[in-house]
């Protein structure tokens, strides 16, 4: 991994970051003539924008084939759209009841409980639209795969599945660790996977390499959320997590290796899947 | 108009409403291995059905043009799965807070407000997949047509964003006819006109026949709120709809020559068109 330490993934991030803030801009500018505050509502939990996790995933695995990344941007900020929406409903009064996100108050502390929900809405919807502004040379099938993965990455056989059985296992009270996992697998890791999957089928990417980069997509959303959770243990220990069920230094060991796993599917990838490799190693060691 | 009287429309809505249940079993069949009670809260909003509105009439709108019905089939559920997302979502306490639809608890009511967000979430996204089960031989310009017309008909361009301007002008107390119109229009012309442009697009309308199409579904998106607003008057006058803010006479007027200016639009379509200017008609002098 010496190749590694030579590449600068912070500064890589930041004008990854940057490039999709722009496109965002675009694929949901201001609309003074929108259907009352709707369109403002819905930008209101899309900027500013975070560290844009996914849509960076989805460029990066784009550029691991070789593609020019500005084709894999609209999938890209898709899957940032779905993200933001989920946000927005998570937050509401009959989910987790949030006031705050990010240091500011939440959408529907902001809007109403239900201008916040059709943002919500609105944002999933739109999630489409900016889908099908991938390039003009797209074939049929290309497209059809695109929504496909979309939708099954956030609806119920994904995020949104994952979300409900997350719901009945907080009633219950009882999540052991294959519980957990099959949790986060949807309700997480599904997003995680499908921007990586959708980078490599917008550039072409032939079966072999999109297994390879779909089990990188899964690793690395694994290592995500243990490392989210590690980072969580510190300030509530009694939360159901990674370390609350598995100890700290086993979850700990459980990320290592999934990014050890994750690096080796890399491994028939040349230099230009250095991002991806340089993601999956950060990822391990984040403290944000 | 003598042809219409020997079209027997009570047969054809019945037929055709049974197609689209039968489909619609296929495109979101019982799943034991879902995640959790996720497809049975979806499917609890989506059975049994009741006209099956919108998916017949895009249906009918493809058979105007020649085109065999079930290649319509899929983007006609489509609309019907985002109609239903909108009833789960409508009915919720932040919204209309409903306790019953269509003589039954609602969804919330039975699987309380988290998962029923959480349904109307994943009937929206899983219209999307639906959408994308059109036959395979569609261009990538069709599919793209698809999904944004999809889109533009029940996102913020539309049905959401009707919602959202709606909300607010009940809590100004301040609804003018234009704005009673502009209203009604996006949240529920959108998806009517959508619907009926969506199974031209299949077909492979036209620019002219698909214009005259969308002039057809605009007008009875048209009718099909004022005669709603007449039926609803009887049981609540005090309530901003048309007889209200135009008197009952003049939206009976509006509706009559709203229909009159749908089948106008059908003229230099043939006999197949039948189940469309029959449908114009029915929808003047329904009474439920």
């Amino acid at each position: 991994m010496s190749r590694a330490s030579t590449f600068n993934l912070k500064e890589y991030l930041q004008a990854r970051a940057e490039e999709v803030d722009q496109a965002m801009e675009r694929y949901l500018a201001p609309d003074p003539h929108s259907l009352g505050p709707i369109v403002e509502a819905m930008r209101y939990s899309v900027f500013p924008g975070g560290k844009r996790f996914r849509p960076v995933l989805a460029l990066a695995s784009a550029e691991a084939l070789g593609c020019e990344r500005q084709r894999a941007m609209p999938i890209a900020c898709a899957f940032e759209l779905i993200h933001c929406f989920s946000l927005v409903h998570d937050d509401l009064p009959c989910m987790d009841d949030d006031d705050e996100r990010r240091g500011r108050p939440t959408n529907h502390k902001v809007y109403g409980e239900d201008v916040a929900l059709l943002a919500g809405d609105g944002l999933s919807l739109w999630a489409f639209e900016v889908a099908m502004q991938s390039p003009a040379d797209l074939s049929a099938a290309t497209l059809r795969s695109l929504v496909r993965e979309l939708v099954a990455a956030s609806g119920h056989p994904g995020m949104v599945g994952g979300q409900v059985i997350d719901l009945a296992a907080q009633k219950s009270g009882q999540i052991d660790g294959p519980q957990l996992k099959k949790i986060h697998a949807a309700k997480t890791g599904a997003l995680i996977r499908g921007s990586v999957r959708c980078g490599a089928i917008v550039a072409g990417a032939t079966p072999e390499q999109l297994k390879q980069l779909t089990v990188y997509g899964e690793k690395i959303g694994l290592v995500f959320q243990i490392t989210d959770d590690i980072l969580d243990h510190m300030e509530d220990p009694e939360a159901v997590s990674y370390p609350a069920l598995f100890g700290l230094e086993e979850s700990r060991k459980m990320a290592a290796e999934a990014v050890q796993e994750a690096l080796t599917n890399l491994e028939s990838f040349g230099e230009a899947a250095e991002p991806l490799r340089a993601l999956a190693t950060y990822l391990l060691t984040r403290t944000t």
